[in-house]
Formats: structure tokens, C-alpha cells, sequence
């Protein structure tokens, strides 16, 4: 099979992991004789630096003509201490969702049983934890009308849904659910949001067309609560945009490694795939960053392309190594590879 | 001295702590020679169900008149998820804090050392820690516009923050932090949200006033990761009104225990001190609920009295009731005292 793939490292560790992803395609595209082709655009602060803004039409235009995109890391604290600026790194990824109609990221949350130990929560707690977090991305307040005043005195955010942009990730949520654990948990406020209680009131019609699934509710407050205390109640989480930003990151600390976490966002067409972890500028160029989360951005990618068995492959190489103790400082301080060696290795597993 | 003390116990569990904690404050003023007037008003799904809505003027007048609040709990599943309803408990609770201008609500997070076992977090992570979370209470999402059409097709919430309402909470975390360590981490999500940069503004200024003290910024998904894998950072922190909520039920898990955690609410005048926990309804009637948090609320209350030493001797004899093992279910299934047991133990030590 021949595959285009929108190459956007972005910023900070982005671009070496990156580099080891394209390496894992490569050793992937020559055992089973596909042809994936790059087109590398930029992205977030580096496309700030050297066009002025941060997706640029030649992106979205790539982005939208390929099969589908490979995303690095975006964000540089440079911008975010200084509230003034209108143009920031965020703002290309942010647009990209949108324009791209990406409204579906879907985080996979397992615990591996080699890094139980690295874990900040007992075992008991977290073995086998096994579940996937929907989040609803190109809505809510990320994307309602927002404003600081002339005078910098008064500044406001609005957060919008309908009841199309829940239904739509709600649909997938519970199909998913069929083929798992049949359990679906939102997560809402809706004790005192007014959205909230549009995502209880459509999930419970849609709960109707698929009654074999459990359907649970969790504030939000309850749920960061229920994730550290009882991780394994859930199967299918699904939730709002903000919410999710929040309970994904909350849920790779229980696993062990904010580094090892992948994500997909679909929606109409063309999907991204992209760790979860953010650009970690404190950590780039020194050859340190894990790049498992976004090797297994790759198999996610895979599977969604019906490459069923290169997918499982990523999967496996990666518990291997894992297994093995061939991953990055992150993971263990004392006894570690460099990001590039752990990309070698994998490619060796795989040729 | 002569206290007059609003009584608001509310929902679920909330009547059976606050007996404990009117026992306790008994014992002190015996011991202490202070005059405590209590004054039972109702509020939230109990006072729907008297009186048709979930705070009357009757209750606001006389929390109005008094010194202070102690209140219970709020909150009953049955309107949860009627989300036709117009009125619910939680906006009794919501409009008493708006109504008090109670914009400052303050959540300590301490682990006891006897606890440490009990935590769903490695003792490593843990041991030690030792936070408070300024929490803004009476604006953001909360409070803003809300609504959903008529066809119930869209909802909406606005979130809204001017200066001054960011400004005055956070002079009140820059002065607690010239006490403790000096650290305040705002946490916001500032790459996003226009309010976010408004708080990152504002704090900034005010820095400059209290320049011994060290300003950090965490964004709240990032947030949300910290409080687990190194909770021991937190000095001051200091949040808008949702992701306050969000954090402070966080650190409440990795205590051990919802259920031993206090808080007060202080504004204008008249305060309120309420345990962080909710309603609980499955455990209500039964005994069983954990009275420390509210226990610990009146600690709060004493030291806002200046009543130092007797707020003293509450924190101690809690720390050595928990050292001996009285407690509740929550915190030891195995072996555990009732709510009832565990309020006489605490009385005996006082006399
Ligand atoms: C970079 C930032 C805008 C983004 C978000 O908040 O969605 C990130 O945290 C994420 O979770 O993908
Ligand atoms: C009951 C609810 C409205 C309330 C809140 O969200 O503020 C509670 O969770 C709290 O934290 O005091």
C-alpha cells in the first residue's frame, strides 16, 4: 500500500521523536512492502520563527490532501508567561483540530506490567488497568468566543456545545464500548454546568440505541478523585474538551510515564496521531525523550489504516523493550538508553 | 466568649458529621469558657424538600447575623439526573457564597504520618507533604451566564474574570505563603484560556508587591499530573474556581481519605467552614460517615476566632485519635469506629 503522511514535528522534543517514528515506519514499510511518503510541514513556535504564524495554508493544505498526520510536540514557554502576545505555538494546533474537524481524541490508558514499579500508586491500585479516555476536541471552551477587555481589567471564556458535536463522539464512544468492557462514564459538572447537563440529557437518548452499554456519570471533581483511588472502574471515559486536557494528563501519571501514552484524533477524513506528552523544552536536543508514546501514535495510525498485524507488531516490540529494559531516563534514572538507541533497537526487533 | 454560629447541615451525611462537630465545639466551650449560640437553618435538597427552594431569606438573613457558618453537605443523585430540573441543592450552596461574597475558599492538604499506608500513592511521593489550595470561589464558569435553547439543542457557559476578583485572592495566598514557604504555584491554563491570562497578569503585578515570594505557573492538565508524581512542590496553591474543585478532590486522594479534609470559605465577613467531602447518600443514616473533616472545619473556625489554643487542641487530638485508630470505615475497613464513637472519643480527650 501507498500511504502520504503529513510529517509536523513542531517543537522542543517533538522533532527526535519524531525521527524515531519515521525510522519504525521505514523498517515497518520495507518487511511489508508499503510506501509511506513524508511530507514534513511546519508546525507551533518553529513555524512562528520562520513564517510569522503558526499553521501556515501550505500545512493545513498538506495536512489535508494526505492520508494522514504524524504530530510531534507543539509549545514554547516563551509565549506563555507573556500574556500580550496575539499569535502563540498553540493557536497551529488548536486550528489545525478545527479545521480538520478532528473532534474525537481518543487516549488509551494501560498500565504495563514491567513498569508497575515505576509507578507513583500501589499495584494494587492500578494492575491491569486498561481503558480508553474519548475526548470531545475541536468544542467547548478551547473554542467558544473568548476576550480580554481594552483596559486588561476583565477577560471571559465561553463554552459551547450542541447537541450534533456530542452525539457525534458519544456514537463512536459507545460503539467502542460494544467491543470492550460495554461501559461508558461521563464525566461532567453537570451540578452546575448548563453544557454539562446537554451531554447527560443527549447521552441518555443515546444510551437508548445501544442498551447492552452500562452508561455511568462522574463529576469531574469525583472523577480526578476516582482516577487515583479506583482507576479500574473505567472502560470507555468519555468527556468534554477541557476535562479530557485534564484527566488524560492525569491519567499517564498512574501509569508510570507521561512519555509512553499515545492518542488519535479522527473525525471527518484525515486523523492525527501524536503523544500525548507536550514539547518538554527543558529536555530537547540532549537525545533524552522517550519515543514510545509516539511510536505508538504510529500503531494507532496503523490500525486505523487496516494494517491490522504492522500495528500489533509496534505493540509488541515496544512491551519487549520495555520488558528488556530498553527505554529512556524518564522511565529509570539509573539505568537508561538514549532516544535514538531505543528507536535502533525497535527497528532491529522489527527487520 | 460568645459565639452565635449558623448550623447548615444539609444533605446525606452532612447532619450526622455536624453532630459531632457541635459535640466538639460543646466540649471546648465547657472547657474553654466560651458561649456557643447555635442557629439551625436549612439548605440544599433537604430545604427543597420543607420548602420549595434550596436556601430561603430565612437561612441567608441568619447566616447574614452570625459570627460564622458550619455547614455539612450538600447534594442528593435524584436531581443530578433530571437535567430538566430548574432548581437543585447545589445552587443553595452557590448562592450563599455569592450572596456572602465568600470569594476565598482555602483547602489544606496535610498528610498524618499514620495515614501513609492508606494512600493510594507510594510513601515516597508523599511523605510530608503539606499544601494549602486557595481556591477562588465566587466567579469563573460557575457564576457566569449559563443556558441551554428552548429546543435544547445548545447550551452554554460563560466564564468570567475581572482584576479585582482575581487581585484580592491572590493577595490573601501572596500573605499566607510569607508564612510557609514562600511559594505560590498559580495554576491555569493560560495557552488557551483569556481568563487564564488575565490571572497570569494580574499575578505578576502583584508579585512585584510581595517580591520574597517565589511566583510559579503550572498549567492545569500539567497540574493534574504534578499532584500525583510530586505533590511535594506545592507551597500555596492558588487556582480559579473550577480547577480548584478539580485539584482540591485530587489531593484529597492522595491524603488517604475525602473524608478527613476541611475548609473554610472567607470573605467579607461572616465565614463558612464545611468539610470538602459531599453528601455521600449511600453511606447517610448508617454511622458510618468520617466526621474529622467537618471536625477539622471547626478548627479552622476556632483560629479565624483567634481561639488558638483551642483550635490547637482539636488538630492534636485528632492526629492522636488517628494515631490509636479511631476512626471510621473509610479509613480502615477492618477495624473501624462509628461516626457516634468516634465524636465521644475526641469529646473524652477534650474533658
Ligand atoms: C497544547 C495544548 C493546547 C493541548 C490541549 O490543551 O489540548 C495539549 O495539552 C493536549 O492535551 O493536546
Ligand atoms: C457541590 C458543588 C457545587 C461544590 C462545587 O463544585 O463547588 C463542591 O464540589 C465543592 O467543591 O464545594
Amino acid at each position: 500500500m501507498e500511504k502520504n503522511i503529513a510529517v509536523l514535528s513542531g517543537d522542543g522534543i517533538g522533532p527526535e521523536v519524531i525521527n524515531q517514528s519515521l525510522k519504525i515506519l521505514d523498517a515497518i514499510g520495507k518487511k511489508y512492502n508499503h510506501n509511506f511518503i513524508y511530507h514534513k510541514c511546519l508546525i507551533g513556535g518553529i513555524s512562528i520563527k520562520k513564517t510569522g504564524i503558526p499553521l501556515t495554508k501550505d500545512t493545513l493544505d498538506t495536512c489535508l490532501g494526505c492520508d494522514s498526520i504524524l504530530f510531534g510536540a507543539i509549545g514554547d514557554p516563551k509565549y506563555d508567561n507573556n500574556t500580550n502576545l496575539k499569535i502563540r505555538p498553540e493557536q497551529g494546533l488548536l486550528k489545525l483540530r478545527k479545521k480538520m474537524g478532528l473532534y474525537c481524541n481518543i487516549r488509551p490508558i494501560k498500565v504495563y506490567k514491567y513498569l508497575l514499579k515505576k509507578s507513583p500508586i500501589k499495584k494494587a491500585y492500578i494492575e491491569n488497568v486498561d481503558f480508553i479516555i474519548y475526548r470531545e476536541l475541536t468544542n467547548g471552551i478551547y473554542f467558544g468566543k473568548k476576550g480580554i477587555s481594552k483596559n486588561r481589567n476583565k477577560a471571559y471564556d465561553i463554552c459551547n456545545y450542541n447537541k450534533k458535536t456530542i452525539s457525534r463522539i458519544a456514537i463512536r464512544a459507545f460503539k467502542a464500548a460494544l467491543k470492550r468492557k460495554k461501559k461508558v462514564t461521563l464525566v461532567d459538572k453537570a451540578n452546575v454546568l448548563a453544557t454539562s447537563r446537554l451531554w447527560r440529557e443527549t447521552l441518555k437518548e443515546i444510551n437508548l440505541k445501544f442498551k447492552e452499554v452500562q452508561l455511568d456519570y462522574l463529576f469531574i471533581d469525583n472523577a480526578s478523585m476516582q482516577m487515583i483511588i479506583n482507576p479500574k472502574q473505567f472502560d470507555i471515559l468519555l468527556t468534554e474538551n477541557m476535562f479530557g486536557d485534564i484527566l488524560s494528563d492525569e491519567a499517564s501519571a498512574i501509569v508510570g510515564s507521561l512519555g509512553l501514552l499515545p492518542s488519535s484524533s479522527i473525525g471527518k477524513k484525515t486523523s492525527i496521531y501524536e503523544p500525548i506528552h507536550g514539547s518538554y523544552p527543558k529536555a530537547a536536543v540532549k537525545n533524552i525523550a522517550n519515543p514510545l508514546g509516539s511510536i505508538l501514535s504510529v500503531s494507532m495510525m496503523l490500525k486505523d489504516f487496516k494494517m491490522n498485524k504492522e500495528s500489533l507488531l509496534i505493540n509488541k516490540i515496544v512491551k519487549n523493550s520495555i520488558k528488556n529494559g530498553i527505554f529512556t531516563k524518564d522511565i529509570n534514572s539509573k539505568k537508561f538508553f538514549s532516544t535514538k538507541k531505543v528507536g535502533d533497537f525497535l527497528v532491529n526487533y522489527i527487520l
